[in-house]
């Protein structure tokens, strides 16, 4: 393998072969060949794309270069659901007590927020005690005893991934559908899945606001799944606007945890039973989405829902009476009212902008290494379409201080937008992608 | 600057600041900017191109990285000639003595030879003692006294051009014209020239075998050194066929030798003295092409050319005897005679070929840290459109033993292709580009 020589085909829009991708990704890991040359290649693969086989050898030598979760031995399904990540988004934390208590293993490995984007395991560590950096070993035993487990990636998985991860994001070749797909799925598929459901988000606030690239990146990792016998099946979901009203850290376990006793704002329940009915379909467990629709919302009516997610906040050392008394989670020391400018028609309500500003209250990251404060952010009420009259509260800043709250007020005034008529946003499921194909839902 | 945002805009196509350029490679002269960002950047370069202001910025930084000569004291024109390299090209050898023996100064900085191309440096050090590592300081001090130096890249000059070259090498990012236009003329600008005169070579055995993109690099190289206050003239000579007689290290200088005697290969003439007529008109000695000729002949048939060669070998230090008898350069142990296998029109001397054979005797390089042979290569006097009959002698290869005899035989058996008829070849000399655009030279 002369490395030039791969760079130099890449370069030139030529197709690596499987062996190819394989032996230089174990090099790579082992330190054989530098970050410079792969980074050259990886800026050639943003020009020049990658076939999937490319695709397929790629993941399939990621995976390989770690450890993985054996859950072979279980007789459930096991099935988790990944999202490309947005504001407000947090259907993860109703979905893994929600289909764990159903029956159906969910082995979820969840990332820290990182953008504008927040990250599941910011919000789980908002609750007191609760532990995330759970070994493999421990997450087995945890999944076997109580069906679920939401921990973060350990060292031990996919560690090729976190590599190209780290140097693709200083590189500024982040933004290559197969490598997303790839770095994803190398990580999901050590979970040893049954199935996966993909949370794809499109709109302004999503990472990739452009439909047709959406589109390619789920067929990507729908194609990656039937690569290694775990059926993926994707819904494309709007991130033109927060999801639910709770943007922050332990804000939004107050959300989830209301949502766990059936007071959960409309689109996040819309989004979360259809990406929970995908779940219980692929497990098996559900012959059809209304059937699926029913066992969730039974589950939540009886609180057995909220008796699982105990059951995990405990088995991970956190203080699971905050499930039944949210005021245990962490507390901003100020609340701000913000009262509409003037009366008219919500026209947008900006996810980036709200995201950026839970980074300036101190609530997010810039780099890996920054601490988030768990209790700031915003609980916004205004939705695009929603008509308001001057002077109406449509959201509250969550601070330390008045500096804070003042940041916070002037962060909403610039994401909210009010006009004299509504104007069109994105269907919160715009799209269902499967092996069968690209299926529009009915808005 | 952050690095990754400054890839991110190269990427898509933006252009950078020359001050972003400046900022840029001061911070990676002086490794704050770490290897990987850069090979990303230089692979969206080979993508996006570089404007002509960001080349001039690029140049001018690589350039301000190192140390200069200076020969600003000097009252003599300062005129270099610069080759892009190919097989049996040995002008510089005889165009040094040549030139400074008719009052120009000639500061020449030369490089080695890499994969298929020679490289003046290794052909002047097989003259038994010849020292081309000499110090800037030396090389101003040899200057002031004989009009002339032949001299290697010291690590004082462009260190920066180094750092990214070998970069570029290991990462298939070299082929981006503005990138070797930036590279040659920042080493070239650093010997403060009045004036510089390139050789393009064209033809399958060029590094750029496509005459639109020649051009576009002569005319870059010409806009450097407008921006820089030294007027360049660019001609395109033929690279589909090697140069002279001649591929090797001490037979090429034997048919250098010879040329000062007055017995060189017509086609090594034709090229020799249109470039040294370029650097004559260019340092003001010459008026026209007429009187440049007429100058050099007189300055061969004189003597004077062979005897500012000796004046430069011994102020190197090496034996200045070879002028008058190329017997004491290092000679191989045995010569196998070639013969043409058949009757007919000799069509095709491949360059690359006869470069790569050059190699496989020892007298070539695959790294920089390969050792060559000075005595092995071929000598050729088969020529496109040449007429031969079966069992002519056409060619001999200089080995040292039987096995690099047979090896040379079966390299040439390649390389010589005879047809039943003449077929097209490249004129010698077809295009002259100066500011004032380019000429196509009657051929």
């Amino acid at each position: 393998m002369i490395v030039p020589r791969l760079i130099e085909r890449k370069r030139d829009g030529a197709e690596l072969t499987a062996d190819e991708w394989t032996e230089l990704i174990n090099a790579y890991a082992q330190n054989r060949v530098p970050d410079y040359q792969m980074s050259a290649l990886l800026m050639a693969c943003y020009f020049s794309g990658l076939s999937t086989t490319e695709m397929t050898a790629l993941t399939e030598a990621m995976l390989l270069s770690g450890s993985r979760f054996d859950l072979s031995h279980l007789k459930q399904a096991r099935i988790d659901k990944h999202s490309m990540g947005g504001v407000g988004d947090k259907t993860s934390l109703i979905l893994a007590p929600l289909i764990s208590c159903l029956g159906i293993a969910v082995p979820m490995i969840s990332g820290r927020g990182l953008g504008h984007t927040g990250g599941t395991l910011d919000k789980l560590e908002s609750i007191p005690g609760f532990r995330t950096g759970l070994s493999i070993k421990d997450s087995i035993a945890q999944i076997d005893r109580i069906g679920c487990a939401m921990v973060g990636q350990t060292a031990e998985i996919a560690p090729a991934d976190k590599k190209i991860y780290a140097l693709r994001d200083a590189t500024s070749t982040v933004e290559v559908v197969q490598l997303i797909a790839a770095s994803i799925m190398s990580k999901k598929l050590a979970e040893s899945l049954t199935g996966l459901v993909l949370d794809v988000k499109g709109g302004s606030g999503s990472f990739l606001p452009d439909l047709k690239r959406e589109l390619v990146l789920a067929q990507a990792m729908i194609s990656l799944g039937v690569a290694h016998n775990c059926p993926v099946v994707a819904l494309i979901t709007a991130m033109d606007r927060p999801l639910g009203f709770a943007c922050g850290n332990s804000i939004e376990v107050a959300e989830c945890i209301d949502a766990m006793h059936g007071k959960g704002p409309e689109d996040l329940m819309t989004v979360t039973y259809a990406l929970g009915a995908e779940m219980l379909i692929l497990g098996g467990v559900a012959d059809t989405h209304v059937s699926a629709h029913a066992m969730m919302k039974e589950a939540i009516s009886s609180g057995k829902a909220a008796a699982k997610f105990e059951e995990i906040i405990h088995a991970q050392h956190g203080d699971a009476r905050v499930v039944q008394d949210t005021d245990r989670l962490p507390q901003a020391k100020l609340q701000a009212a913000y009262k509409a400018p003037r009366s008219g028609f919500i026209t947008r309500v900006e996810p980036r902008a709200i995201g950026h500003g839970i980074i300036a209250l101190g609530g997010g990251r810039t780099t890996m290494e920054d601490v988030v404060d768990p209790s700031v952010g915003f609980h916004i009420t205004a939705k695009p379409g929603m008509e308001v009259r001057a002077g109406d509260v449509i959201a509250t800043v969550f601070a330390w201080d008045q500096g804070g709250a003042d940041i916070g007020l002037s962060v909403l005034e610039r994401a909210i937008a009010i006009g004299d008529k509504p104007e069109p946003f994105l269907p919160i499921i715009s799209h269902r992608i499967t092996t069968a194909g690209v299926e529009v839902l009915p808005s």
